[in-house]
């Protein structure tokens, strides 16, 4: 439907027309009303919590909706814009999935608070991309607060210690990577690695520590080959002891150790690594120590769980996202140096176009300085949102509120005799199996493939929305219980949901699983 | 200003509270209705374009507010909530440069159209980090579409061809160099480089390629030092000729080529390199040949426009950002390949718990394999908007209308005899000196520090807001016509605001400037 566009039109007179501020107010009211009625569904359950399609047909329908455009809007008209634009909106509610519906209970990210969402979205309006201060004076100032403010909670004091923000641990993870090999090995910034020689570098994680660090070593030409795993107990925490000597052999063995990366949590069951005891190993070794406290980081700011995080101010660096238990929209990262000027170390460059400070120490808020970004969101605007009118306080009942929500279904899982948990978690994350009583004695292939098979379906039916992961090669369930508006309710709803589904996929599976009736 | 907790509510209570959608109504409309009256201010120029504030007593404002929470709001009444909300909307617009006043004239950052913030807005409430499809269905089949749309604008077809959207040009250009290395050296992303024998590998940029091209190497493990500058015609072009000779050096001495990096345009004046020689060249030396068009993809829209980019479909990547000549909010940046299949190439891992995909085709969905985050905001939104209402003949107009009047700020300097335009603008990028009779045989030290002088208290002025280069050893003023609505009335304005602030600059001058009045 594309029309010829209006002759008495200019480019400029289309253009300044959708700049109207008034079109921005009739289309923004009607947002607002459109989400806050999204809202309301999602908190009454009301339509399936994911909306399950085919990607390909999906996509089929998103090029449908590119070529849809008139010149009527082109040409700036209101009345064709409002209805259209309305359109849109509930063509992109109708097919994502809704984190703040309760049924919720998967990935490590949380149903942002509207509140948080509001302060982002105003960032989105006056888009102040922040490389250097010019650009972002209030969305620099209130990085520079928060990172002193989280600072703060770790142990640790400005300005002897630092940070950034950054688009997502991923990349919080990589830049501390990035500082502890240029420390380690002096030269690899302008070298490069390809001129060293000996034994080569190695980089130590959690054995069960996010992907993320392994690409790091990936990129920063460590090589994925040299990341070792660090053992861990029988509660997937990294085992100090063990930790020790690995070290030791890979000191006699000549490889210098770029870090040793730590997990508070690591993703798959939630397990806290025994900081105190693990820096204590790397002090002796003289290696950095990276924590990555993506998910963790928040159990800081809760009295009765922050003793997790014992000896975290003993690390050299911290991951800590505020897009998964601050409750902020993603993506929102911090990197803490216990040493501020280490944040130096990452990248050593210059732009002119740039990076000019006339003022002396100008170089603390001239961010793209100690950033893989240049142009940057103002990424922070929604926890500064939150900070600011609820304190931390907020943080800690949302910490203390899921992650009771967490014992609750371990609880239930240990009474029922069809649900074995896998773990007492430690925080809001739970993996468990469900184990019917046909399948009590089915070997582990079979009981894995029917976990997948019940997971896959429930997500499919959008009746509930939980997460597969695999432990020592086996299948499981896994919730993250990150929608405080969860209730034991729906915990019992989720069981029942699973036994239902169980039993239709036991019924239906071909080949028959073992105990499926004929 | 903490007050204690009312005893009567649960953590679960207060929580609750701050999900009401109705309380997401009234704070939505109260900041519609602000936002809206800013834009008017923007567009009206009330107010400083820049409100300048020294950076660390900004923080400490930024630190006081984030003390302000009480127990009023905690609670969760919105009759405390509301106004304080306002207020805290209010201090950030006051503290923000206004990048949607028409005297914003500084970097390659536009202010956005509203609609695209709003969609934009959307995606910061409904918080789908797509890292699986499963997590964004919407998100992730929007950015499969407009994918393909700007592949079929670069000259490719899906599924020939293929890309992804990451956080930005940094990191599309991070992902094209680790790309092209993993691709030229086999075993680069296992193995590392520390292992690489011979020559080192090398990396060739246009020599006015932004920082983070250099930055690609740092962190890939190349090493800065290994970055080699592909020498520039005298309009600041990469020179294909003496690319061809660099490359046969380079093969002589035996370094392998990783890619050549061309500019589409580079950052200084906005040269686009020719781009049809320059791929003949690297097709002889068969070397990968990434194309920068982070500022430049755009003009690909723009029938008058898009012979800039003729060759472009010759590239094996490029990077594209809609954040910059497609008027959404930051960051959303697209990394094009000709071969889609080396989109797998940049990362080679799994994690379990995330990608498991039961349906064969999924890995074209879960966006995570390929892009270095693993949660990514759903940062299409914006463009899938204003693409949708508006199609393709949108961004031709915002082309066609910024690009004129960089024309027409060039003719203005021409015709001034106080001023010189250091090049013929081939786009909307135009960098220029004020050159006052007393200073008209000034050292150019002395040029320079003026220059820099003027620009500084312009620009802490609020004023205007432009920027600063350097170019050959000598600081400019650099101007790129980013806001759609400045008129040439504006840039009047900014030539009578420069003469007056130099005239004042050379009359307070410490030494005095050789002309100053004495």
């Amino acid at each position: 439907m594309n029309h010829p566009l209006d002759p008495t039109t200019t480019a400029f007179d289309r253009v300044r027309a959708l700049y109207d501020p008034e079109l921005f107010r009739s289309t923004g009211h009607q947002l607002i009303d459109t989400l806050s009625r999204h809202l309301e569904h999602c908190r009454t359950s009301t339509g399936p919590v994911l909306p399950w399609s085919d990607p390909q047909a999906l996509t089929q329908t998103a090029l449908a909706s590119l070529a849809q455009h008139t010149a009527d809007t082109h040409g700036g008209s209101p009345a064709a814009i409002v209805p259209r634009f309305q359109q849109l909106v509930e063509q992109a509610l109708a097919h994502s999935i809704k984190l703040h519906d309760p049924r919720y209970v998967g990935h490590q990210v949380p149903p942002p608070i509207p509140l948080a969402s509001l302060c982002d979205a105003l960032g989105g309006v006056i888009n102040n991309p922040m490389a250097v201060y010019e650009m972002g004076p209030w969305v620099t100032a209130i990085e520079q607060a928060l990172i002193r403010t989280l600072l703060g909670q770790v142990g640790w004091q400005y300005p002897a210690s630092g940070g950034i923000v950054t688009h997502g641990a991923s990349l919080a993870n990589l830049t501390a990577v990035l500082v502890a090999r240029n420390v380690r090995l002096g030269s690899a910034w302008e070298q490069g690695l390809a001129g060293h020689s000996g034994p080569a570098p190695k980089l130590v994680v959690q054995a069960d520590a996010h992907y993320c660090l392994a690409r790091g070593a990936g990129i920063t030409g460590l090589g994925t080959s040299h990341v070792v795993a660090a053992p861990l107990d029988a509660r997937r925490r990294m085992c100090p002891q063990q930790l020790d000597e690995l070290l030791a052999t890979l000191r006699r063995a000549g490889h210098p150790v770029i870090a040793v990366a730590a997990s508070s949590c690591a993703t798959p069951i939630g397990a806290f690594d025994p900081l105190d005891q693990v820096a204590e190993v790397c002090r002796r070794h003289d290696v950095w120590l990276h924590v990555d406290a993506a998910h963790g980081g928040a159990t800081l700011l809760s009295p009765r769980h922050r003793h997790l995080l014992a000896g975290i101010d003993q690390a050299d660096s911290v991951t800590w996202d505020a897009h998964k238990m601050l409750y902020v929209p993603a993506l929102c990262a911090f990197l803490l140096y216990r040493d501020q000027r280490h944040s130096y170390e990452a990248f050593r460059q210059n732009a002119p176009y740039l990076f000019a400070p006339a003022a002396p120490g100008m170089a603390e808020f001239d961010g793209a300085l100690r950033t893989v970004e240049c142009t940057k969101r103002g990424a922070a605007l929604g926890l500064w949102g939150l900070w600011s009118l609820f304190g931390p306080g907020l943080f800690a009942d949302l910490v203390d509120v899921t992650f009771d929500l967490a014992q609750t279904l371990y609880q239930k899982l240990q009474a029922a005799d069809d649900f074995e948990p896998l773990h007492e978690p430690q925080c809001n994350i739970v993996v468990f199996r469900h184990r019917p009583a046909a399948l009590r004695d089915a070997p582990p292939a079979v009981l894995s493939e029917f976990q997948r098979t019940l997971r896959r379906t429930v997500m499919e039916s959008g009746e509930y929305y939980l997460v597969g992961t695999t432990l020592d090669g086996q299948a499981a369930l896994r919730c993250t219980l990150m929608n405080p508006l969860t209730t034991p309710d729906h915990l019992d709803g989720l069981l029942q949901t699973l036994r239902a589904v169980g039993t239709r996929c036991l019924a239906s599976a071909t080949p028959p699983l073992p105990g499926a009736p004929l």
